[in-house]
């Protein structure tokens, strides 16, 4: 059996290309359309309730395409929103936060675990209760960083002014020597160097977009969804504000042009 | 004649806050009613279309309170939608580029013009369009500044790595030897200090919250719209996302705490 429908992925803009990338390294010949909700960017600081109805009308959009699974990129939508999604639609839905849960579980062995995230996401709650699932055991220690998105989105990806942020926000994680740290927003990626330099060697850093392509693997192949194709999967981007700013950006994301970008 | 309905003011968020509060010190009689659209905030990187729906739906919702003008209080909304909205609209509407154009040409003499704001208001070059009308002659330096509305948010207002983000953002307005700097974004009043002291005691800082409030009261009194309470006006916070988070924020802008803030 071979299903040649898409994956559909969403993220509240940009960031969520750090997962189409590693979508394409681990399935290639999968099709992909993307959904940025550039206009209602960003999600991390807005309400649950607000995040929540965001979150809905991104699946609806995706859905007229056809897909068969549906990937939550975006971290803040999978810490308020995905319960609420799994139960209103029937499609899979792919989250990134128990991925990112289980493999920084995977990493830590018995010492402390990291979360850097939007404040919503670390205000949710949602990546201390996947670890508890986990790794009941293991200690985390918790850390928003709202700014790093703005730094990211600037391009200061190894500015110097970005070094010494990252050195304030990140001081209590490295004070609390933590094993393994989530970067739980997907535009954090983009500061992996400055976030790795900050940490030093001995810290694992967990980056949500792998873990989730791997999943969505996994579950691609237990539910015989995969295409048979090896190569070639195509990939479509929407946004709901203008194709251009995105398309611009989105290369630092993708780590390639985007030939396909429409004002969904 | 005593107008007593209430003067609408909206913004993309909080930061229209520094409006209101200069509104009620030049007009402590009228009663304000304040809309900020939370769940679409910032407008300061999404496109001119995208703003420009959101500007219409922001001035349909305060018409519904009966208001007697408009006041745009954010500088990228009014940089490309105020055209719009006076075709569209028969309410009176003020927007914050005018008045802030008029008062930095006031302030330059001969001197050349700073300007700084978000990425779409600078593209805009609405500023510098007003400026062209009323100083043909004075040379315009602007710089977008996109940082500063995350770092005002965030609270980091008077914060050592805001100092040092100043420095590197105001370098070519510095060199250029601006005579006045107009701040092209209602969050930019909250580092008031740390862009001040960076600029030096020479330059003059053109806040368009005062100015704006002042162009208020000359239209509202041209056109025989003032109500003739001298004080005691009452001020309505509506918020298209939850009203928890932009309270705690609004007391940073207002200077006191919000009364009634609902979600619209």
């Amino acid at each position: 059996m071979s299903d040649k429908r898409p994956i559909g992925i969403f993220d509240s803009g940009v960031g969520g290309l750090t997962v189409v990338k590693e979508m394409r390294r681990v399935l290639p010949g999968e099709d992909i359309i993307y959904f940025g909700d550039t206009a209602h960017v960003p999600y991390g600081a807005k309400s649950k309730e607000t995040i929540k109805r965001f979150s809905i009308e991104n699946v609806n959009f995706l859905l007229k395409y056809n897909v068969k699974l549906i990937v939550v990129a975006c971290n803040t939508s999978s810490s308020v929103a995905l319960p609420l999604l799994r139960r209103s639609f029937k499609v899979p839905i792919v989250g990134v936060v128990m991925p990112g849960a289980r493999r920084a579980a995977a990493l830590s062995g018995y010492g402390k675990i990291g979360l850097i995230g939007t404040r919503t996401t670390i205000s949710s709650g949602a990546y201390e209760k996947a670890l508890k699932k986990v790794a009941p055991k293991l200690k985390v220690i918790s850390k928003p960083c709202p700014l790093f998105v703005s730094l990211a989105e600037e391009g200061w990806t190894s500015h110097r002014l970005t070094r010494l942020i990252a050195k304030e926000y990140l001081a209590p994680l490295k004070k609390a020597k933590v094993k393994s740290l989530i970067l739980g927003c997907t535009h954090y990626p983009l500061l992996y160097q400055v976030i790795k330099r900050e940490m030093g060697k001995g810290v694992r850093l967990v980056d949500s977009a792998r873990s989730v392509a791997d999943e969505t693997a996994i579950i691609l192949r237990e539910r015989s969804l995969l295409t048979s194709a090896r190569k070639g999967g195509m990939q479509k981007f929407f946004v709901s504000d203008e194709p251009m700013r995105f398309a611009g950006l989105g290369k630092r994301f993708l780590g390639k042009k985007l030939k396909y970008v429409r004002k969904a």
